[in-house]
């Protein structure tokens, strides 16, 4: 590891690539094969996707996770349709607007404590179906694992998709951190995603170890019909597919997918251990995944980004963000603990 | 090289990674660096273009070439205004729409011959200046090397990007391929773009032996100003930026940008000057760059593409396009040549 | 007439409102009425589209001419498709870029000399269908009467209609002057729309006496499904909607869109009678409605629009254009025609 | 008044036009104008707006309220920016997304009690300034009066105005109901608006006893400089100019907008004043305008409704709301709470 290059706590992003996914780019760069998807990369890595999620899965990769859930929505609304979400989620507050930009969609963002929305919510914004001076809710875009490093539990999310599917509403899924909700709650993707409503998917792979690349997931046929067009004209088909396809092939080959964020979220359970007992530290979300949240008192926050870099989530109440990645060790761990049980004593 | 993947001369993108960009890629791999383009590789990367260019450039990594023109476009435009370009302009006629949809502009094709236009042509488009009717030219497309292989000669577009600044529009630069069109001219990259008079420049890596990733490069800072926050809402800004970056610090290093399009160059140099004397086969454009287009019959050219992968660029007059890259051999030319010898008999 | 209202031959819009239709909007003013449209008078208008049109018309108001295109449009497209037109189309060349910012659309106009496009011209643009690359061509958009005062016949449109179907494509009809194309075909309105195969129209009302308003009509109704959503978030409902409502229930009321265009296409056609003999005067377009074009020498135009306004059409070619209206009286086009002799001299 | 036309209080747009508004309609039905707004009509009622704006004023005539704010909003935003207002904002509630389609923009809504918003609720969606990932808030606007029938104090819009211009924000002023808050406020249009540091303001006159049009006054003329091509390709550039510009001037000519809306009001506060001893009835807001918002048991609604049309604002509080107009009279007012008094009793 280069000088600088220190591991820190900011974001599952700002890890490198796994060992195995960076061979596997390396294998990939061999002579000449069609570009934008026509090539023997590309089908491999789709047939394991359709291992993984069912036969009659449509898979489209793009760059990125931000194209993946604009491009998703894009393809399951018209601009006089609105989305519900929760107010933390990556599209409402990550994503610069984008959301809006490509599908003129109105976002009817959820306020919650934990980052997971309820029926009960969703249903206050259905009061004016059918009323032309209102835009119709289309879309209920849940986050999985959610911003807050929560993860709904498959019977909540089965109550979400069945209100929605009787509702005349489709699901989608932000699943940049899908890997870590399958881990924590000991599952594989499916029965997260498919085997529960899901209707379209955002499979994420940079926070995972990917260099770059997201898999936008089709359980429903009829709605990928266009998502080559939409794909195209948002500026997220790569020419040269090979490359994000043999990555997500490594990733989904031996559970390396697997294996990777289990490592994030035992990481991120080992730090809420350490933690738990240094006075004026509390954590303030459960950690079912791979991030830690927790009030300190800010006086504390520069000491300690000094030595490892991380986001203040909540200047207000001074809550920050410990991420964790596949790449974070016990010692990684360790060691900003000590430094934890220094500045807050 | 693995069965299947054999050079063909379909497109620049058919190509893999150059092994030194692929290297600059591998040693990237160390460890966290900030996201979003916040590290010591991008400011490396963003200094080789200074160098280049001049120190009050701004550069921008995006993830292709369509989100490099859009986007460079919307920076430039308000959405009551027109594009002028040539017909066959890739932010024409092969970007599904993507510039009118993400800036909601008309685009005003030129029709040629040979993929340039003139200002005589843009002259006529601006008749209508003020007039609210009429979408308002704001923006000059052109590309360099143009789709049809041919390059514009400094004063040729000297000339339109005075009359464009005469006229109160801008001169945007799809440079795609702006190597080759640099290395046809016998200068650097800086003689053909803002010393003449370009005022934004998307800048080709993936025609040339990169990855992934193009570049934005302003030569007019005041209309950089808000670049940040287009890239992001156009869903390109990289997480890993890292690994783009470098991918750009390997291309600018040791001229390997030339080298490589200089390979491609006299590849297709070579090409036509062997194919010239091939009864039943014209070319039909000045060969400039890196692409050969050649009317043959019809009835050949299955025979063809059995053996050599290329398209079909007008089925009507029964053109065909062969393009060359950096990683083109004279044996693979030579080849073709001899099969071409052979089926054109 | 106030002094300074003098009826040129600029166009039928700078005519004002017949006074049966001022009558019926007077009539219109008692009481209250539910806004946008639940009302009695938009019932009853409706009722009257259906008469024509037949029972399974879907009739919606809108303000004007520009609304009504694009968001026919609009309920026919997706972003990522084209619309194919006329280089001469109203949508094309006056409405401010308003279609590509409406739907995203890419325009595809067709040269033409006289304002009518061919299905060997639409074909054209069929070549790449499927491909992800090019916009998708999805609407094929005529103008009746076209803006170059020209009047397809039925079995004209019903070619291009058939064609249509037959490649998945739908046909829009920008009838901004269609009574004036009905009187010029000795045909009701329906014969020349629903009758040969035209999907969405935009009826004109403007341009034949009425104050404001449009009526998009879909003669299927699937089309029509979502687009009181589109209208609204179009910012074209309006809320006094009765005051649209009985306009239009006048103007179909008697035939008096038929005698008000009878008039205009008739003070036309004197109008060409009279110059026909004029030295120095060329009329260079069929006058089948209610337009007159004439190319005459630049340097008697500004002695002309002194005395009666009108437009320069082509400025290159010297070729002016003047309209007549329901109001133009036979005494307008003598004194006219006598300038123009006095002048052309 | 025909039976079916009946006064009730669903809202101020389900009158019809002042006499003297229609009057000087068919006044301006005389012989031919420029269309498009360059006619002495459309000159004469500019002049009237910078007489009570200030000389340095620009104004624009579109269709209708949505038209004015979305177009508003458009001229002072790119689409990476958001739109700071209270939730029940008309555009951000009854809109049907206009504004997001339009503009691209985040909208940013404010829960609030009494439709007005604080400078304190403003900061805290400012957090995030300058960075890329967060929808970059440009734009305040208010209502006035506002969507609950309140009315911001000049100085309580003033302390918004400040902060927003000290913060790099433009304010723009849905005054669909400006003159009802000036009445209320008992001063002229110009102390409210512009005097207290609004920049743009959608004048609204639909709902005060015109037609059909609404102006949009921008106070700060180089926010203008792009809004005839936004209003053209808006779709929102009226032909028959003349016919929206003359009713305007009616308006503003011996205080019309004033007595309209005095009158108004004056019938709101008489309902208010009635209503307040009806046992099971609970006024909800400060009837500042012309609307009176009530808690009545759900029963009593349809027995109401059957009599007097009337909107139920909120079904789990239900609350309804009752507008008046300029033509409500004395005799409406008793009749409904005779009405009120037996239902309720």
């Amino acid at each position: 590891m280069k000088p600088g290059n220190k591991r820190g706590f900011a974001s599952d992003n700002n890890a490198g690539v796994h060992p195995k996914i960076l061979e596997a780019v390396v294998q990939a760069n061999q002579g000449h094969v069609v570009a934008y998807g026509d090539d023997p990369h590309t089908e491999s890595a789709t047939r394991k996707f359709k291992e993984i999620f069912g036969e009659d899965t449509e898979v489209f990769f793009v760059y990125n996770g931000t194209g993946a859930n604009v491009l998703s929505i894009q393809a399951l609304t018209d601009s006089f349709q609105a989305v519900i979400c929760a107010e933390t989620a990556h599209i409402n507050e990550d994503e610069c607007g984008a959301p809006e930009k490509f599908t003129g969609c109105k976002l009817l963002p959820i306020s919650t404590g934990n980052g997971k929305i309820t029926v009960d919510q969703i249903g206050l914004h259905l009061h004016a179906l059918g009323n032309e001076h209102h835009a119709q809710p289309r879309v209920i875009s849940l986050t999985q694992a959610t911003e807050l490093g929560t993860v709904y539990r498959p019977q909540e999310t089965e109550e979400i998709t069945r209100f929605a599917h009787q509702n005349g509403l489709f699901v989608h899924l932000d699943g940049a951190r899908i890997a870590n909700a399958a881990v924590s709650l000991k599952t594989g993707l499916r029965e997260i995603t498919r085997d529960v409503g899901i209707d379209v998917l955002s499979f994420g792979g940079t926070k995972n170890g990917i260099m770059f690349g997201e898999a936008v997931v089709f359980f429903n046929r009829a709605l990928a019909r266009d998502f080559k067009f939409i794909r195209k004209q948002g500026a997220q088909l790569a020419s040269k597919m090979r490359f994000i396809a043999v990555q997500f092939e490594a990733l989904l080959t031996d559970d390396l997918w697997r294996r990777n964020a289990q490592l994030a979220n035992n990481m991120a359970a080992l730090l809420e251990r350490e933690v738990r007992s240094i006075p004026h530290l509390t954590i303030t979300q459960p950690v079912d995944a791979n991030a830690v949240f927790a009030a300190i008192p800010p006086r504390h926050i520069q000491p300690l980004t000094q030595e490892y870099f991380f986001y203040v989530w909540d200047e207000e109440q001074s809550i920050v963000r410990w991420m964790t990645s596949f790449d974070t060790t016990q010692e990684d761990i360790m060691g900003f603990v000590a430094l934890l049980r220094r500045v807050l004593a």
